[in-house]
């Protein structure tokens, strides 16, 4: 069966240009469709140009857009033609498997659970980013979608985190590290104290808490947080990282020698840069919602969102979803009754829902 | 008046040689005296071989020390004879000024707190760091003494902070910034938007929300955080730093071409090394207690030691906890009646005290 990706062409900060570039990409190099979704006079303009991909791209009319720093609430509540919103609809009526977006992440986290709905017994769906380390690509989540958590959310986390590592990265019982400032289990603040307790009992492969500078170790398969402090790790990193090589650069370029020391291993900051690449895997896959969903960096280019589009592709043929469902049940710990009713361990954070 | 710095001479990965190699580097280089707070046996071992440094240096016998692991809480209920202990002893009796350890940093602020106990009218103590920056450093705090806290906690760090930059960086009317994941006021988890109301109805200088990448950009001068999330940052930091560093040195040597390249280049890479390095400011100061203090890192060098040594003193004589005291009331919001009775806002988070 042919699978059909959805995606916004209107979101991302460079344009549907980009975008389309990305879809043809995709198709070019996979035996997957591409459903553009936007503006039609914009796109089928773009789209002129490459006749080459035109049976196996077609566009769908979304007559607005929602902006990056548009509050995702309202847009959905106001925007019920905005290209994300179009875009979901297209897997809730059955014609298309999958969306990709590098538009309003909020918006697109908002539309998913409103056009998808949750996946039966998950309270919360999280964002899940994946990070580049010294040895394999590391999953870690929420990184966004859930600012204030109960343990129990923490825990769903790790589930889906783990069913998606099995999947897409071919790990067999792939561990679970709960991020907190201290290895120790009494380490932590209140809600982490209580997820670990929850981790502790369960029969995932739990390997602890984990601190912040492990996450780039590599020996950690997935990596558990709120999405406040999964956002800030993301956001700290990208700066960092930015920021790191913006002053090696300037240092470089200060005498004769070292400018020809750049000159010379100019290939080896090229791989390195390869290494640390974000749109390597194109971008975020949300997890935990009925369907399929991917949130790409709004800086996005054609490579990034060709690569969500295969991923995105893979997590359907992977069958993620049945396996977040199943390694839900099998914890041994968290049946959807139980969840909802809140834990012991829920209540201590004493978060109002 | 000289000032006397007490320094755990035990504390510190790399064990007291190391210790009062600083110790010596900080006499050498200021008029400050340094007493050496540990085992005396072995303190006088090392100190023979450096006789020009005894009149400025003396021991001070503790019989116990606290290990990296210890429980804080335990290490200073059991080991009232500590080396930690007794250098906070220290400025109670008089005898020594501030406190400089590279020991159990959590044993280290439980010490400071029941020795010194808190500034007026302030309700916890933190820890800053100082984080170089593309431009200017930054002081960011909490980085790990409260892991729980409330909107008011928060408003008060951004005052410490605001103080220790002007009196150390000399930088006039700091800017603070509330870390969050986006910079609208409406972002954030429940206890950042309480604090973000707390900040913007003050009379500080706050510039409303940072983001993680606005870290390293060096745009604003006090960041402010709970601990937990800025132990995460501080510690994501290091170890990505780390990370680069290493990848960047693999794929260096992995062509003549590019092993030349950073042979031309070492300089360059030693002079990124020195803007980065945490030895600069020697270690966290301790903000909000009645008394000075300094937590090094564990791993800390002589460099780092000395250059702690310096900075606690010039904390003592700019005054730095007269300045947080005068910012606090002079901040138009907070007195100690109303911060003890906890704000409305703090009600918010509906964590118990």
């Amino acid at each position: 069966m042919t699978l059909r990706i959805a995606l916004d062409a209107m979101g991302g900060e460079r344009g549907p240009e980009e975008m389309v570039a990305g879809a043809i990409q995709a198709v070019d190099e996979s035996d997957l469709d591409v459903a553009l979704i936007g503006d039609e006079n914009i796109l089928n303009g773009i789209l002129h140009k490459y006749p080459q991909a035109f049976s196996r791209l077609n566009i769908v009319h979304a007559s607005q857009t929602v902006s990056m720093d548009e509050s995702p609430f309202e847009a959905i509540r106001k925007k019920k033609d905005s290209s994300i919103s179009k875009a979901f609809d297209q897997i809730k009526n059955g014609a298309a498997d999958a969306v990709v977006s590098a538009g309003n992440s909020g918006a697109t986290m908002a539309s998913a659970i409103k056009y998808l709905g949750r996946l039966e017994n998950i309270l919360r769906p999280g964002i899940a980013s994946i990070f580049p380390t010294l040895k394999k690509p590391l999953v870690m989540l929420d990184v966004g979608a859930n600012v204030d958590c109960r343990p129990q959310h923490l825990f769903q986390f790790g589930v889906m985190g783990a069913a998606f590592s099995n999947n897409l990265f071919n790990i067999q019982k792939p561990s679970i590290g709960l991020l907190s400032i201290g290895e120790e289990g009494g380490k932590g603040n209140v809600l982490v104290k209580s997820a670990h307790e929850l981790f502790r009992k369960s029969s995932l492969n739990f390997i602890g808490n984990v601190e912040g500078r492990d996450i780039f170790q590599g020996d950690v398969d997935v990596i558990v947080c709120d999405g406040f402090v999964g956002n800030v790790c993301l956001k700290v990193s990208e700066g960092l990282a930015e920021a790191i090589i913006s002053m090696l650069r300037t240092e470089m370029s200060k005498s004769l020698m070292a400018k020809t020391g750049y000159l010379l291993a100019k290939q080896a900051f090229a791989n390195f840069g390869k290494r640390v690449d974000y749109a390597e895997y194109g971008g975020a896959p949300l997890l935990g919602v009925n369907g399929t969903g991917i949130i790409c960096h709004g800086r996005s280019n054609a490579k990034a969102i060709k690569n969500a589009i295969r991923v995105a592709a893979e997590m359907i043929r992977s069958g993620v979803n049945s396996h977040i469902m199943q390694l839900l049940s099998d914890s041994g710990l968290v049946d959807g009754k139980e969840a909802n009713n809140g834990s012991d361990a829920d209540k201590k954070t004493g978060e109002a829902e």
